[in-house]
Parts: C-alpha cells; sequence; structure tokens
C-alpha cells in the first residue's frame, strides 16, 4: 500500500517576512498565568503539516512512487514569532459583499491582538479598500475590546465595505505612513487578488508588513478552501426561502416558485439549500449547461410536470444559463466579477412567455432574497468557525507569514499561499456525491436534448 | 353627558334566511357534557349589539340627541339556531393572494362544524372560486378533523387559491347541483364582492343558502374590521426585511436599502413595520403624496441625507406614488384590484439616474419580499384569532346568518353585513397617531414642495 | 334602546399636581414643524372619555335607567400641560420579574421627552426601588436617545431590576433630593402598589411630582388592563414550548410532556398558549379547580388517555392547585406576591408516583421554560404597542396627571387611578369564550370528582 | 518526509455477510436513465480508504518506518453489491434520547431504499428495541416514501423511541421470523453495544441479516466520529439559552445565571455553546475537574467576580462535577449509561447556601432547556447531513456490510466496525485548541484549589 497524492505544480509554501525569533507573550495571558498556558500544547511548528489528499488505494504497491505528497503548513500560534507586540499597529479590512460572519472574525481578530499577544493598536479601514485611498477621506477606527464586544450579534460588517480595489501604489503608501505593520482583508477572490498585488508591492518596496486574507465567499467557491464563513448560514436561509416559493405554487392554479440564489461561479448554496428543502424539481447551476427549448429542454419538461402535479419550484444560482446572453459584453464589476445576465428575470419571461402562447394559466412567483440572506447573523456554528479564523489570522500574522490565507482542510485550520487560492475556482463536480444527490432528491432529467 | 354617536348612512342589520328554531345540538359536546355546556354562558342573543364609537365628551348634556348609536350584532354560538346540523353540507374556499392564517381559518371552521355542531359533510373547494366552475375540473375536497389536524403548522392554504370571480350562475348553480347550505369564503375585498353577489342570486333563486366571509387582508384595509388576520405575522415578518434592509445600508458608501411592502391601497404594514423596526428614514404610503423632484422632493432630501449620515432606509407600499404613472390604462387584475405601477422598481431607477447625473456613488440595494411575507405560517397570536374567527363563522352560518362576514370590533366579535364593508376602504389616517408616530420615529420631513 | 352601564364603585377621576397652562413645545419637533404638527389633529381633551363597557341590550328603553355610564380618561397628549419641559427631571424605574418590552418601554419614554418635549435630564434608576435607596449606592444613569437607541433588541432591562419596594420615607426622600419631578414606574401589582404609596407620600409632602406607571405583567392579570405589553411574545414562546412537550410525549411509551408556565393568579398565558399550539390535554389554571385523585380526577384520567392515546401534554400554570400545598405558610416574597407551592415539581412526583405504584412504564418530561420565555425582546407586535405606552406615559405626565396608569381598553389608550387598577386581579372568566375554547380545543373534562 | 502514521491496535476491518456479486440496480433510477446514472463516477470500490491521520512531520525521512498507516474503508455506493433489492426487508430503530435528525436519517434510508435501489419492503420499529420484543405488542409500521415525505421538518422521531436493549435472543427471534435481512439502528453508544451484541448473535446463528448503525449522540461522544448529526442544531439551542441566562443575569442585583447543558461524558456541546454566546464566565465539564470551596474554588472566584461586576454566567454540562457524589450507587438507567448526581440542582443549591451564609444577596436563575434542545428539527446543515448518512447506511447494507456504523472522518464518509467505536469516549482534549479557545473566551481561572 502506498500513498500517492502527487500534485506537482502546486506550490504551498509559505513566503513569510523573516525568522521569528521573538518569544510568544505569555504574560499577557492573566487568568491563565505563565504556567496555565504552557500546560497547553497550543504551539505549532512550521514543520507540522496536514496531507491535502486522503484518500488511499490498497491495490497500490509500497513504494512503486516516490513523489511526495502535497502538505499545507498548519496554521496556529508559534512559540517564535516575529513581530514585537508591543509594537504592532494593525489594520483590517472587509471588502465586496455582505456575508453572514464578517463582524465574528473582525471581532476574533481584534480580541486575539488585545488579550493574547498584547497589541493595543488596532485599526479599522472603513468602506474596504476606500478606506486607505486619501482622497475618499473616511476616517480610520481605533477597535478595541469595547467597541467589537456585541458585534457578532449583528449582520453585515462594522467596517462598512465596498467593491473595487484602486490604486495598489496608493493603498501601500497609505500603509507606510500609517506605519501599518500588518494587514487583514476578509473578503471574496477579488479582494485576494489585490491582497496578493499588495504583498508583492510591499515585498518590492522591501516593506515588513504582513498580509493576512480570511477567505470571504458566501458562495464557497475559493479554491483549497474547503468551508467558507457564512456558507452554512446562508443555506439555512435560503432552504427558508425555497420553502415560502414551495408555500407560493401550491397556492394557486399552475404555481410556479422561482427562486434565484446566490453563485456567480458554483452552484454550492443552490445544491446545498435544494438538499435541505427537497421540495425543489429543477436546480440550475453554473456548471451544468441546460437547454431551455426543444423536447428535452426546460420549458417542455415544465410544462409536462405542471401537466401531471400542477405545480413546480425552480433554483437557479444567478450564474448559471449564461450562454442565454451571448450580447453580454465582457463587462466586470468594480470587484472584477465578470458581469452577468439577470437569469432569473429572463427565466421568469421566457416562462410567462411560453404559457401564454401555450395559452395556459399559469401562476410564477419570483423571489429573489440575495440581500436578505447575506445580511443575516452568523449561525452560532460559522459564528465559532469565524473565532477560530479570525485567531489563526492573528497568528500567522505575528509568526511574520505574509501573502497568505487562513483556511479549513480536513477539518483542520491550514495556511495556503493566496497565490495558490486564486489560481482557480472551486466547482461543483457534476460527478461527485453533492450533485448527483440532488438529481436523485429531485428527480431531476438531465434537461439537454440528445442530437 | 351624553353619548352621541350617529352614524345615519351606516345600516348594520344582518340578513337571515329565516328564523332560528332549532336547538343547539348539546349533545355533540361529548366530553363537556349537556351540563358542561349549560354552565357556560356562551350563548350570545341577537339583541346583545356592540357599539361602534366608544369616544365620549363630558361637556354634552345628556339627552341633547335622540339618534340611537350605531350598534353591530355581536358574534358567538345562538342558543337556536336555523339548520338542522345533520343535514348541513358546508363549503369552504380560499380565494386572492396567500395570507398568514388560511389555513388556522379553514382548521377551525372544519374542526368547529364537525365536533361542536355535528356536522359530517364539509367540502374543501380548491383554487378559490374556480373550484366551482366545472369546466376547470378541479375535484372537491372532503374535509374532516384528521384531514386538517396540522394545516395549522404550514403556510398558504391546503385548499389553493385563484383570483377572479367567474360566473356568478355558474357558482350559483354549482351550489344547488351541489346540495351546498353554506358556503365559507375566506378572501379579501373582491371575493367580499363577489360574495355579496352571490349571496343576491341565491335571494333571488329563493334557496336557503348561508354566504358568511371572513375578512382576509394582509394590507388591514377592509372597513370596519378593526384587525384582519395574517396583519401582525406580516408585520413582524416586515420588521425582519426592514433590518436586512439597514445592514445592507450601513455596508456600503452611501448605502440605501429600498423595500417595498405590501399595501394595495393603504399603508399599515409600512406604518407598522416602521414602528416596529425603527431604522426607516422615509415610509411612502399610498395615502400621504409625496413629490419627487423640487427641494422638498424625496430626491433632493435623500441627497441631503446621504451627505450628513452616509445611509438610508426607504419604505414603500407597493400603492404609493401611483401618480407617477399617469398612462397607467385603468387595467384591472383578476380579482377586480386597480392594476398598479411598480413604485418600488421605479424608485429604484429613478433614485440611480439622480444620483449617477450628479456623480455621486451610491449603493442601491432594491429588496421585494412580497411573497416571502404572505407565505409564513401564522403567528401564535394570529393563529389564536383564526381560530375564533372560524368558530364564530361557523356560529352566524348556523344561525342563518347570510351576506355576513366576521370582523372584531373594540375588541369583541362582530357580525357585519358584506355590502358595509364593500362599501369603502380602511385608511391611514393622515392626522392620526398611528401615521404621526411613524413621522415623530423617523423624523421624516414633508417631502412635498411647498408653492 | 339604552346604554346602561353603571358601575358606581369605580372611581376612574384622575389626580392631577394642578392646571396646566403651559403649552405644548411645538418647536421641540424640527422635522415637522409648528404647522407641520398642528395639522395633527393629536391633542386629546380631557373631557374626550372613553367608554368601559360596549355592549347594548336592544330590549331596553331609552332613557329607562339615567345612571351615567363609566368612562375613562383618553390617554394622549395635551395641547396644555403642567410642567415647563425646560425645568423637568424625570426618573424611570424598572421592578419586578423581566417580560418581554422593558427596554422598549425606557426606550420610548426617553425618546419621547427629549425629542417632543425637549427634556433633557432623564435618570435611569437602576435594580429598580434599591436604585433610590442610598445605602445601596447604586448610580443613577443618564440616559439619552443615544443610550436608549438600539435597547429594543435586547431582552431584559437595561435598567436592571429588583423585587421588593423599601422604604417609601427613602425613596420620596431621594426623589426630593434629586430634584426629580416625574417618575416612570414599569412594574406589576407590586410596584403598582408602590407607586400610590409613593404618590400618597409625595401628596401629604406637597411635592409637585407626577408618578405614572406602566403596568408590567407577564400574566396579563391586573384589572383594568385589558393588555398588557409582552403577553403576546410569552404566548409566542410558551406556544413553541409546548411543541417541544408535545415531541417529547411522542417520542418514547406512554411519553408524558409537563409543562410549567407563568401565571401566578391567572391562567391566561396557559390558556392561549394552549390554543396557539393545540397539541395540549390538560390545562390547568389557578381559577379552575382540580382533583388528582378519584375516578374524575387527572391521575386516573391521564392514566385512561395513556392507555388509549400512548401520550399525552399537560399545561400548568405555576399558581394553580395551591389547594395541594395546605401547609404553606403565608409567606410572601419581597415584591409582596404570596408564595407558591411549586405545583410542576409536586405534580410530576405525584404522577410518577402514580403510575409506580400501577407498575405502568410511563416517561414524564418536565419542562419550566419560565427564564427562557420572559428574558425573551419583544415581538414587533408588543414592541409598538411599548413605544405607545411609553409616549402615552409621558403625555400623562407632562399633563399633571399622577397616581395613574397607561392602559389600553377597547382598543383605545387610556388613563387608569393606579388605586382602581389594584383593587383586584383580572382572571380567566370560567364562563367565557376563552376558556370555553380552550376545553372545546382540548377536550378536557371537568377533573372534579361529583359527589 | 515520511508519513508515520501507526495505530496499531486499531482494527478497522469491515465484516461482510459474503461476496457482493448482484449488480446496482441502475434501471430503478428513472429519471437519470441507465447511461444518466453511469456518468456519475458514484460507486466505491472497497479498496479506495481514507487516512485515519492526516498530520505529517517534515523532519522525518521517507521510508524511516514501515508501519502502515491506519485507514477507514470509504462509504458509498458499490457497483456489485450482496443483497437482491426485490428480496430485501429492511427494518429501521430509533433508540435512546431524542436528538435533533432523527428523523432525516429515518426518511433518508426509506427513500434510498425505495428510490435508488427498489426495495418496497421497510419497516419501522416503534418505541426502540421494545418493538422487536413480542410482549410489548407495538405494531410494526410499513414505511413508503409517502410516510416520510415531510417527517424531516419535525422534532423528536415519528418511529418514537425507548431506552434499553432488552433480550437479545428474544430480538433476533423477531428478526428471523419477520424475514427481516437489513436492521438499521440509529442510536447512541449503548444503542450500538445492542448492535454489536445483535450481530454476534446473528453471526452465531449463521442467519444473512447486515446490522447498520448510525450514531445518535447529542453529547458528539462517540469515538472514531468526528461530527455527530444533531450536534450543530443542539449547539445553536444551547447558545440561545446562554443568552437568555445573560439576560436574566443582568436582570437582577447579583444575577447568576446557571445553565444546565447536556454532556454526561463529554463537553461538547457547553464548550461549543460558550464559544457561540460568548457571555459565559465559567463552563464546567466532565473532563475538567473543578473545586467548590477553597480560595480558588468555584464559590469564591465567583463572589470575587460578583463583587467586582455584579453577575455571572455559569453553563455546567450534566457530566461535571460528580466527584460530589461520592455516594452516588453504580446505577445504571435502561441505556446502560451510569447514573449522574444532578450537577445543575447540587450547584444552585451549593451557590444559594455560600452568599445566604455570606449574607449576600444574589439572584440565582436555574435554567434546565434539555427537552427544548433535543426535540428541535434539524437545522439545514444537519438536515443535510443527515441525508447523506442514511444513504451512506443503506448502501453498506446492500453491500452486505455488517456490524458497521457509518462515520464522517476528515469530511468523508467511512465505514467504521461498531466495535472500535464503543471501545472508549471521545472526550474534549483539555490540551487542545477547543478548551484552550474556551479558557481565552471567557477568561476562566483553573478553579483548582493549589496545594
Amino acid at each position: 500500500m502506498a500513498v500517492n497524492l502527487a500534485d506537482n505544480e502546486l506550490d504551498t509554501t509559505i513566503e513569510t517576512l523573516g525568522p521569528a525569533k521573538i518569544e510568544f507573550p505569555l504574560k499577557q495571558n492573566q487568568s491563565l498565568g505563565v504556567e496555565g498556558l504552557e500546560q497547553f500544547k497550543i504551539f505549532i511548528s512550521d514543520s507540522t503539516r496536514v496531507l491535502k489528499d486522503i484518500e488511499v488505494h490498497c491495490s497500490m504497491e509500497v513504494n512503486e512512487t516516490d513523489t511526495k505528497p502535497v502538505t499545507f503548513e498548519m496554521a496556529g500560534p508559534r512559540k517564535e514569532i516575529y513581530f514585537d507586540p508591543t509594537k504592532v499597529k494593525a489594520a483590517v479590512v472587509t471588502a465586496g459583499g455582505l456575508c453572514p460572519g464578517l463582524n465574528d472574525v473582525v471581532r476574533s481578530i481584534v480580541l486575539t491582538l488585545y488579550h493574547l499577544y498584547g497589541v493595543r493598536n488596532i485599526l479599522g479601514v472603513k468602506f474596504g479598500f476606500q478606506g486607505l485611498i486619501p482622497s475618499f477621506k473616511h476616517e480610520l477606527l481605533e477597535m478595541t475590546p469595547g467597541f467589537v464586544r456585541d458585534i457578532h450579534d449583528l449582520g453585515g460588517t462594522v467596517l462598512s465595505s465596498s467593491r473595487g480595489l484602486y490604486s495598489i501604489t496608493e493603498i501601500v503608501d497609505s500603509l507606510e505612513r500609517l506605519n501599518i505593520n500588518m494587514l487583514f482583508t476578509i473578503g471574496g477572490d477579488g479582494t485576494l487578488k489585490g491582497a496578493n498585488k499588495i504583498s508583492e508591492e510591499i515585498k518590492k518596496r522591501n516593506l515588513k508588513i504582513a498580509v493576512v486574507g480570511v477567505p470571504k465567499t458566501i458562495d464557497n467557491d475559493i479554491n483549497l478552501v474547503a468551508r467558507s464563513f457564512g456558507f452554512d448560514t446562508a443555506t439555512e436561509a435560503a432552504a427558508e426561502v425555497i420553502r415560502s416559493a414551495h408555500t407560493e405554487a401550491l397556492g394557486a392554479p399552475n404555481g410556479i416558485g422561482l427562486v434565484k440564489l446566490m453563485g456567480r461561479d458554483s452552484g454550492f448554496i443552490a445544491a446545498n439549500a435544494a438538499l435541505a428543502e427537497r421540495e425543489v424539481n429543477y436546480v440550475l447551476i453554473p456548471e451544468a449547461d441546460f437547454d431551455l427549448e426543444g423536447e428535452q429542454g426546460l420549458l417542455k419538461e415544465l410544462e409536462r410536470r405542471l401537466k401531471l402535479r400542477g405545480h413546480a419550484v425552480i433554483v437557479v444560482a444567478e450564474g448559471a444559463g449564461q450562454k442565454f446572453f451571448p450580447d453580454m459584453k465582457e463587462e466586470h464589476d468594480a470587484s472584477g466579477n465578470k458581469k452577468r445576465g439577470d437569469i432569473g428575470v429572463f427565466l421568469a419571461g421566457r416562462i410567462k412567455a411560453y404559457f401564454k402562447e401555450k395559452k395556459m394559466e399559469i401562476n410564477l412567483k419570483y423571489i429573489d432574497p440575495s440581500y436578505l440572506i447575506r445580511s443575516r447573523p452568523a449561525s452560532s456554528s460559522d459564528s465559532i468557525f469565524c473565532g477560530f479564523l479570525g485567531a489563526k489570522a492573528v497568528h500567522a500574522a505575528m509568526a511574520g507569514k505574509t501573502n497568505v490565507l487562513i483556511s479549513q482542510w480536513n477539518n483542520v485550520f491550514i495556511h495556503v499561499p493566496i497565490k495558490a487560492a486564486i489560481a482557480s475556482r472551486k466547482k461543483v463536480n457534476l460527478q461527485g456525491m453533492l450533485w448527483h444527490s440532488v438529481l436523485e432528491c429531485n428527480g431531476q432529467p438531465p434537461l439537454i436534448n440528445r442530437q
């Protein structure tokens, strides 16, 4: 038996600002005391790593391969750290769309910096990266334990957010001018790309500023990140919406409940919510092509179902069916995301037109709950998870790690180079257990015309 | 001191099918037993009436007027009833849009008919009045206590619904053919108008069919009905949506949360939800005119607020601002409701255009939660209320009352002639406590340009 | 037809500190402006009164009686007020057990004083009346709009509370020493009795201090108060607990879910929650006697039901069945409430012992959710209601009314002399609609052995 | 670098009833069709295994050890199965205390058997193993897709449950007599021990009956099971209770909120809930010893805190502090669990007595929410998880695996021999990240007197 887990292109080495020679400030930990804390074998060594792939195949001979398995650096507190806590000035920024748990992560970063390391200079950057561009004149927030005490009860972000990255030069100028030596960025793919560029500019200028990302993606679509915070809360909320759509579908002759859910590139929320609230008949996600017209197309299929059952529920991820917008110019929003045609409104229109032509009465109820979902406070599960993410981010920064993000992988918290994470998107595997379960659950046909 | 409460045009006399000579079937009440039930002084006499107006003015002299005060017949069980329960065949119909509590009312009607009176023939009409039009071929449901046992846990209506009244002749033909002698209609203004016409056709044909309405209006806008079921649940749900809108408004530079709530003719939900979740800056309702342009108009006012505070929340009832749709043809939907221009989408567009022209970055989040609100199950308060409404409707029908609806007035359940209820709409009083409190609460200026 | 509503013993006259000669400070209302506010016909005259009883009997002849109907003074802002707002120093105290909505009332009092009248001196008394006893050394809170802004999102009371009244002399000494001329007491029967004594002491000393009560009773048992705040929220919460008890009862052989709910003297929560969540088989309230032993007693009846159905749900109000505690000394708690035997624990023990003797396996799950219910934040409906109560309390105090409480009666807000309210308790009418509906709903037999 | 993961005592070999030679019944999958299903590479081979330990240490040399890593068999559908689906008669039993998600697992087992394999004979055993003991005369339920359709919306278990295992001989006799060839047991440690004994008896009798367990433990304390269903829901519910306790603690002078949570042997719920709702000051779990008396004991510490802050929140797992019950006989409940002294009631009493002696007013509010937590319906996350567990259990049974349970490990579903799981309990690691975070979060001192 052998472990053959090679993945030759993936570089999981973590950048550092320099050697970590300062001792962890145990004395900060007042209630536990020095001995108290040392009893905890909490310190993680850089040489402790986590396997990326954990499936093995018994039939393979031992040593038939000598490629090394891919591993990740484990996250957590280091006994030797890079920064002198008394001299740290940290900044926290939240960027991109809202997501349940943002405040929980901010709270955890502040409390860990303050209580565990004794850092007293913690700035909140307002309105995403705008807050580091002087011309916007946003003030910086001084964040204390008192300020963050109850913020986890609120949805949204107390720092406010914005899309877009603005000038990397101006941002790094601001970091220099403010003497910030630790930047925590909580944001999605666009933010991580920005964090990567900022890190590179910092390196070019030979500054000692650690850049640590906490990946935020309500769509759960970031590469090498098994679970993203807020996804659990969003799925719960999305399942409730599907229940409403089902109630509406049952409430009128040929009722159709059509729900548009988040999912620009990946249909994880749509797929999971459909498994949680099992009244969905059609789940449309970006990964799975589907036809509207033709004998196997959605419209004809929907007609068959209505004639048979009298109602239907459709869930569509916002990035699904983009082939129906061939003229969509290659536009991008301020976060650098490619703009999407509005598949929800499009489908609603096409379905109505189809049945109007057929002179068949339908009652379509279109629901777009995105703002209601993403503005929720985090569930307990997400809240606890965010607490760990924030603490691990601080540990990484204090140890001098940079251009790194905190991820959970195989249930362990790890360091991932930001470059590796932004190289591609995580997608629903159309041959995998999740998608197969969705299709099983709702009995959904392929919706593709066979030639 | 005198009570001077005349209201000369209002006729509160209730129609009856004939004299009530049959004794209330006490024996049905197995657990309480005959003595058990008689101990309850629950029987209401037709001569017990409820004052419509209850304010008095001390300065007036006693007897300075001899006009009689307007009173309503009190609802409740009668000791003598009109129908022989063993021969009753009742039908229940739910019509119009969904509203929390529909199933609770259906459940209560069925259980009261079955257990209190011993009626065994209870039909559920599917898809509103469509279910009584033979060409639609909807089957009738036989409803039993077992069938309705848990339906109050579900949103929507187990009978399904539809808009529109179809042919009165065909409907009354169906009632005759099916030997139905008791029709319960749970629906709004359109349904009540239909029930009135059905009653008149029944009278013309000299049939002995009681028609009893339970007024359903999530907008709480039916005349002579102080509280309509589902309104409490809807307000709670609407308040949660406003909280989300506020979170979104805070989450981006110049964030604007714009929420469209139910309220075709009356702004009760918008006004109450704004009082419950006090982060609303502008409440726009059908009763209160407002300008968009000009120095006091909404757009300029919004600009001032954004410059001062950086975010804003707007709640607009769907029937507000209809003056902005001058070309809207006099169209009506199937329920007979005048079609409305979509003020939510209109406002979103106008606000975006205004600030685009001003080159001021805003982030508008438009939320239309109507389907999510109306499909909820009833709150406990609404559920209990629906239980009483359904029971009172059965008592009225059994006593031979017809063309009547069940209302709560001054906290007492009463009979109101359907004709009186459909004569006009209940509106938010712009000079009253509710609207004044809303304006106080959010500090909203008049939004009207003074000449 | 005549209105015969005499109730000769009830004195509804409201005490005042003196004539109201100061004009309502319209200028405070910045956004509305003077004209803005005057357009609202919001001012209430003392001569506007509200009928107590609103049922009339048609058979009676007009003027057959010349007794005057009992009426209440209507609550609301007066055009002429007693206090000069610039010289007002107000104090707010919350006393007794927690109840949903306490913070909403506090918030409304502060905002109305501040924004509508321009009062700038508003003190929060901590820990109930303890906060006015110097030896406890509790500091007073200076309350501003900023302080109360978000407190309605929290359960409990930001002022904290305590039971007990302590020395009336010391309390009035403190009011004098602090130059407080307006005391708002939010509390139950004990607190109102205290407020009455404080008012009398104030009168004796000829001080000009208005004492206005907002009645707090989660049990909804205060006389002449149709609806008390928090009751709606408590009923919703209690109904959820009953659902859990039902699930537990179904989950084991001969499962019994036994729930103890609030209700020291009156069973309103138990009765309403049982109507909302209809899986209760036995509702035991203080007003209705019941036997444990004997052929018709609860134990035998429960045995019959378990043999027939295999599970049962019992809801018991805390004040029910006190006859089973004959040796209970006449003890009282700090609020002056008579101490009760713990009927929940008692019943659990007796039921277990009964079936143990019968060698019949049962699985009893006893749930006491009181702290979980009363610590909830207010529902939207309660929150709005609390907003009105607080505002009306301020209007009453500013007009110089004293020894008065704010009540809702026949859906109108009124002034009730505290003396009238504390004269007796509101009880569930065993011959009325509520209790009859409960018995109907759960098919509960009398549980009393007939001789 | 080497992978050194030996764990020599752990045998992870799965028992089987015999070789799997029957083809997976693809034709059952109507909507996907044969090709449809084959496109999914869903079939798992027995030779695909999952690593137990995934940490590696870079410093180690490759091949310095030749011990094989411990691996688990991966769960999932097999292309060749053991049972002919048309001849399968399956039985499902739920045993032990309630737990959120029981109905979801039952539902998934029934739907997977029915739709994916075409099994038509599925029995629900009522009241746990009682249902297989003839003398109890419980009837068996015939379960169909219609029966289980909506049961995931309900808390508890539609099969009902019981504690205790009764005679293994009688149970296996019943399985034989009923021709059951597949037994699914959903239960905790006691149930798994029973399932193991049943499997051994089946083996002894040389019967071909597969026994597959789905581990149910709201405490999340089963060995080799990383996540147990219902734990997520329970943590969410427990966090809400802690919030109430905090509100109560704040609401009175020296308020103490004392919450007893589930956790007979392991404090996972207490620890996680305390991390989710961060107002807890002391978390007491079975794994961590604590003193009551003495300078560092809980009582003195509590006194210090009350004097400093005026309120406190304590969370105690039910199995904590058992050293305070030295006289507790070695009693066990029907499930074989050792009986515990009631630490919640004990602590409440001791705290009250301590402060009474000190003549210090405290207000202790004791909350025991266990029945309210465990009777909840599953959260979306748990519901989805249960769906997978049930399906994997069916795949295991159809493939002829037996004496096996379904577990999630490193985020992958695996087969674990029941024997391995019942060998020991999973405990909170007092040196690990979870417990350290709890102590960090609430600043809790050791509560142990140093000699």
